[in-house]
């Protein structure tokens, strides 16, 4: 009988789900960051259960025997730092599980502008009756930027709706199933003022960051709406917030931003125009189950010998399909 | 050549639409209400472009030449009194035109409660950045009352997005296009406590008033979200204030109220649990061209002798299809 594999499993505040049935398949050492390094000393495997957290970097010292990191999220960036991208060690996400609770998240943002529900519950607070004017989302076009898994589900779900959506990668094609036109990153100003509705959907890479900057905000239509779910630096934040105050694009649905908790004394607070969530398009607690059960079937291919699934490509930063 | 016919047009402070290309072919009298029963004495035709408006039954008197009434509305229960119900006027109304804005109204407002963004508007101006839980549309079960245009198309986007769709209707049937099972609106409150959502989009009739009384609201889900966009007499209004405050159901989303404007007096203003929206789901100020492009058709067939489209069905209240 082989020895049971090492798990380092950083954990928050959210109890690590599924923990005792882990504990049945392996040496399992439940740590913050602080204990990280100790935790992974001749560890296999470690699980960011925490994926909000940081200090893997300033642990990484202590992972000579690392093989896979597996993180319950979708974006990875924080761990692409050079040292664990020149290594070997195997890093696999939670891909698909998000889809679903982005792409609806996505829809009920555009749905709050086009029906302008901002004004029905500031009016509501001021027992004001005024009708105004409103848009539908049947016909309006969408550039959704990001073909990954949360890109196409966003893509079906606005194209059940009526919406005329194209996409935006790193290569210009068409006859896509989930996008027809997919237009190239490259020309992002180029094609985004005939667009409705922006979506960021992205992954963070030295590719993507900042991809929504000035010129891309100008060349937007005014009357256009942002719904950004992917990373808040895909966005020049100061640039974006300078538009949305001045008009150059209508409204924002902001759930990811440069720095996470928005600071304070961050301008975006103060825009009735921009809907602000705190990073939960993904809706992470009620995946908890579905995130736990995903770990434990790649344990298991990783114990049997089988081939990982979700396996992020380190250089593109993200799972290639 | 026939005489022109003659059309009072019983206008508001929208302008009335096409009607240059309406004095072309009619003799056209545009009236507010105080100077009805005089536009319409030897009227054939009553244009109520201004649909909101009272003010027929006082001026019925006068009404003697009329043959036909056109209401660009779905709704027409203003124009059920027994004397226009028992004459040969033909009603017509716009039936088709506020599908699917009402469909996306809908779907935005459960959207709204699904997402909690209304949180989200509250925690931006607090500039408080907490995570909550939220829920889905795809898998969730609605029951939509009302099985016309506006419930099927309804019906239809609910069910593009992935959730169960039923229907509540005057008699129970299986296997209907948009609703698979239909239950009779006599068993609501036995079939209503396994839906996640209700959706009221039944025409106002004597059978259909107070449909949503204190015994459906008892049976509800505490976790369900009532969406209004029907008429406000189809709820027991008071009994409905009450259930979304002591959290009988979780929330609702009202377009339309038993008063309109709705009083300030009315606790409904008082509830963060309730979205008010002052009677602009079917969205008709965008649809103004449409709905004098529909009355126009009409007019066409009328002066040819040829079927109108869209006739009411004076008894039932609404067009039978």
């Amino acid at each position: 009988m082989q020895p049971q594999p090492v798990i380092a499993v950083l954990a928050g505040a959210q109890p690590v789900e599924g923990l005792a049935a882990l504990e049945r398949q392996a040496e399992v050492r439940v740590t913050d960051a602080a204990g990280l390094p100790e935790a992974l000393a001749g560890a296999d495997i470690l699980y960011l259960w925490d994926f909000f957290a940081d200090g893997v970097r300033q642990a990484w010292p202590a992972a000579g025997s690392l093989q896979w990191i597996h993180v319950p999220a979708a974006g990875v960036e924080k761990l692409l730092f050079p040292e664990l991208v020149a290594s070997d060690v195997v890093l696999t996400n939670a891909r698909g599980l998000f889809d679903r609770p982005m792409a609806e998240h996505v829809l009920g943002a555009m749905l709050h502008f086009a029906k302008d529900l901002g004004r029905a519950a500031a009016q509501r607070q001021q027992k004001q009756w005024r009708r105004y004017a409103t848009t539908d989302l049947a016909g309006a076009s969408v550039l959704v930027a990001g073909t990954g898994s949360i890109g196409r589900c966003t893509a079906r779900l606005l194209t059940a709706v009526g919406m005329r959506v194209q996409g935006l990668g790193r290569t210009a094609r068409t006859g896509d199933p989930d996008f027809g036109t997919i237009h190239a990153s490259a020309d992002f100003a180029a094609v985004v003022g005939t667009f409705d509705y922006v979506v960021l959907a992205a992954p963070l890479t030295p590719a993507t960051r900042g991809m929504l900057g000035r010129g891309v905000l100008v060349a937007m239509k005014p009357t256009a709406v942002l719904v950004n779910v992917g990373r808040g630096a895909l966005a020049d934040e100061a640039a974006l917030e300078e538009a949305l105050r001045n008009g150059t694009l209508a409204g924002a649905a902001l759930d990811v931003f440069e720095t996470e908790p928005l600071p304070g004394n961050s301008g975006l607070w103060e825009l009735d125009n921009v809907l602000i969530t705190p990073h939960l398009s993904g809706d992470a607690r009620k995946q908890l189950p579905a995130l736990a059960e995903q770990f434990a079937d790649n344990l298991a291919a990783w114990k049997a010998g089988r081939p990982l699934m979700n396996v992020v490509d380190k250089e593109l930063g993200f799972v290639a399909s």
